[in-house]
């Protein structure tokens, strides 16, 4: 197995909502099977500020006294100086104006919580970039892209808010993120708890990483909610791949597949791998937008888009042509529910688009994330966690090789009862929950399950067709945060 | 006033313990009026493992692959594998067996815990050199000289001791630290509460930052000291600095001066800043060592020291000369108790050693305490804190400039109720008690007041002569020990 193909695929797993960011778009044009006008609700014009903070590019060492801008937005229509709050959005792996406009749960309790919203660029990211377009140059350049750093700078850049906003100092500070970001948001909690009084981590996997869950969950879950969805729809994936390794043995049947799976470019026996690795990318993106809603999260899609994926996937027991011809019909609800795609492009992968890139890096660094599938429990290739393979990997790409334990060293792992205030929530189709806080650790550090939720659908804006699982969530969150406001202010007025 | 003087004078504060540890010997030789005989009681004879671990050089940053070896000692006489515990000391600033051997205070309670006890190096201190003698070369060498990444190595040192001594996987570990060491094991407990279970952080100035308390407090502490120590003992001093300035304006006056104070080289114009800032180091040190039994701390020294020297103080409205002749003696009790010096050396301040060098460069980076005096409040010449002309002078110094409130933004300043199982112990005596907790801040983070202690008394031997407040606060830290090895015990029996 190609050592850069699997590296390819565990990136894609390793990014949790990364791929999206600044995928280019398709090119568009006909010749598909699906509806061509777009579902999904378009976003929301949001009303806020650009605004940038001179970071220093490294707040542990005083060797450089480089800065840079990262870029932040505020919105403060319905901010109260008088008992109001400032609800501070992490910054994940990707432009910030993106994440602004795919989180509508905080807009949307704006109002209620009297709050300012800011959301935060992470540093490498957008255009918070350290060394402007020699950012990612090398791994001397790279050096300062951390979790330690990202949240170093949102410290700073809170205190800046407190000192230069009037009304703003003695307020409190909630952190929200999602997925890598909701990590940031219950480690920035962890790290800073006299700078925020709770974190609200959604679909935040912060037990991803060495042997604290089972490498298979991840993948597992992905196969579950295929199994839920339709009858032999995980089943006819499973035999996909051996279907796709005997059509592929043969130029003929290359020559075939390219065809049957409208593929931009021809296929050669290398490209076989990264086939396969693209379209289980495919299944693991669809399970984290499994959303009930038709939405344009990582691309435009139906409602329970793996519904309508798997309505192509009932019978696995046929010829591996056919199968393969379904599996097409499945991809390309994925691909091209516009209807606008001529072909699919198996090298648009993730890596061509810089946040990916970003988080390649930190795949390669201190977010190392294992993940192993079995075919058993999973419809997936069997494929074992291969930490060496991974780190000469990571040399070869980065120079870098990574630290699989840091993570756990510095945030704690399962330890970290100590902490409070913290929110985890999980969907259970999100097959990023597998990592996840799912359970209770005390009354301050609670969890939040979303039994129709995937990938953060609870930070996504309320929806008319938002299932009551999400709702009963939101109102959970917002008592939680309601007490965290209400019990600095109850602090700060026995101290006056 | 010469610039390097300020700078020299505010490193001997900022040092909180740093001025001894590789102080060269005083020449010895004869003609002064104090026993000759040392009464300090020598240090006992410590039985341990000295140990190497390899450590990153960057824990903050993956460019670089460089590790280095820290020292650290262990200590198991006591050690029970069955319901044991690990006390560790978070070292500071200088050669760890020279902190292990004036902790006493842990060995006297390691059969009572049932403690293995380990001693960490700092690193840039002692042996622990990340780039070998190379290690204070330049600005680039010294970049990883941060409390942080020393945080950072005592996480990954007890990961190691814990993966590697059978029996100790499961027990609780407590930091213990005195001075910057004590900041290090409070901030320690606030970052990693996963790794120790609480910590014992003697006579640490945590507050000695940015304006968490007032500039004037530690030199006003000095001053108390010696108000109580001897009629008019202050006041003399006060006096003393206009003494010198007036003698020193001849020629004649200074070479007076030169043989009056016993000095090693003859006094110039220019060096009279440095004598006075010499001197009122003296004084401050006197404070901070001011134990009621004959001590060899950071000189071989009498019990109670500064009454013994406000002894030679008791008149300050007598001729310059003569005044002089009496801060001489009160000098000579300092610099000379052993009666072997030859002669007095204001060059020997603690910038010739390797442990202030080190301090020195943390003082300009993040370490950046505030001081000033009124004369009013102290006993010591008027002298303004002033931000800018310290920024010049460690630009000069080390290439670097200090960032002044970087230290509340990572460590929380005075917010730090959300932490728990922290002890801070502070003696009345000691100067360093003015940025230190003493008072209690919730349950869980409490303060505990010696009132005839100077700094960290309590961590020192047991010693016959102890006061009863130090022995009530032994007892005291020794119960918050034991009730966080009980309730780390109590959790475990709970998850079996």
């Amino acid at each position: 197995m190609g050592r850069r193909a699997l590296l390819l695929l565990l990136l894609a797993f390793l990014a949790p909502g990364a791929t999206i960011t600044l995928r280019p778009a398709l090119k568009t044009l006909g010749s598909l099977h699906l509806p061509t006008s777009r579902t999904s609700r378009p976003a929301v014009a949001k009303n806020y500020s650009v605004l940038y903070f001179q970071q220093k590019v490294d707040h542990f060492g005083f060797n450089t006294a480089k800065t840079f801008k990262q870029r932040y937005l505020i919105a403060d229509e319905y901010w109260k100086r008088d008992g109001g709050s400032i609800l501070f959005y992490t910054g994940n792996e990707g432009d910030i104006i993106w994440f602004c406009n795919n989180t509508g749960f905080m807009w949307d309790v704006a109002e209620e919580l009297k709050a300012m919203l800011v959301f935060a660029e992470h540093r490498y990211y957008g255009e918070s970039l350290p060394f402007g377009q020699s950012s990612y140059k090398d791994s001397r350049h790279l050096n300062f892209l951390t979790s330690e750093q990202a949240l170093a700078d949102f410290a700073e850049l809170i205190k800046h808010l407190k000192r230069t906003i009037s009304g703003a100092e003695n307020q409190p500070v909630i952190a929200l993120g999602g997925s890598y970001g909701g990590m940031l948001s219950a480690w920035f909690r962890m790290k800073y708890p006299h700078i925020v009084v709770g974190a609200l981590a959604a679909s935040a996997p912060i037990w991803q990483f060495e042997d604290l869950v089972p490498c298979g969950v991840f993948m597992k879950i992905v196969t579950t909610d295929f199994r839920k969805s339709g009858p032999y729809c995980s089943e006819s994936i499973r035999r996909s791949w051996d279907a796709i390794n005997r059509l592929s043995n043969t130029g003929r049947g290359r020559q075939w597949l390219t065809e049957a799976l409208h593929l931009c470019s021809p296929l050669a026996s290398q490209d076989i791998q990264h086939l396969k690795d693209w379209i289980a990318e495919t299944w693991v993106n669809l399970a984290m937008v499994d959303y009930p809603y038709a939405s344009n999260f990582l691309q435009p899609l139906p409602a329970w888009p793996i519904k309508v994926v798997c309505q192509y996937l009932r019978n696995p027991n046929i010829s591996d042509s056919l199968l393969l011809q379904n599996i097409f019909q499945a991809l390309n609800v994925y691909y091209n529910y516009s209807g606008q795609a001529k072909c699919l492009n198996i090298s648009e992968t993730t890596t061509t688009s810089l946040g990916s890139l970003g988080w390649s890096y930190q795949a390669c660094t201190e977010m190392v994330m294992p993940f192993c599938t079995n075919g058993i429990d999973d419809m997936f290739e069997p494929r074992l966690w291969n930490l060496k393979e991974f780190s000469d990997d990571c040399f070869s790409q980065w120079g870098v090789r990574p630290r699989p334990s840091w993570i756990t060293t510095v945030y704690g792992g399962k330890n970290i009862s100590s902490h409070t205030n913290i929110v985890f929530s999980n969907g259970e189709l999100d097959p990023w929950s597998g990592g996840g806080v799912t359970k209770d650790i005390t009354d301050t550090l609670v969890a939040i399950t979303i039994s129709e939720g995937a990938h953060h659908l609870d930070l996504r804006a309320s929806n008319a067709l938002d299932p009551r699982s999400v709702l009963l969530a939101r109102t959970l969150e917002v008592r939680h945060m309601k007490k965290w406001i209400r019990d600095f202010y109850g602090r700060a007025g026995k101290q006056n």
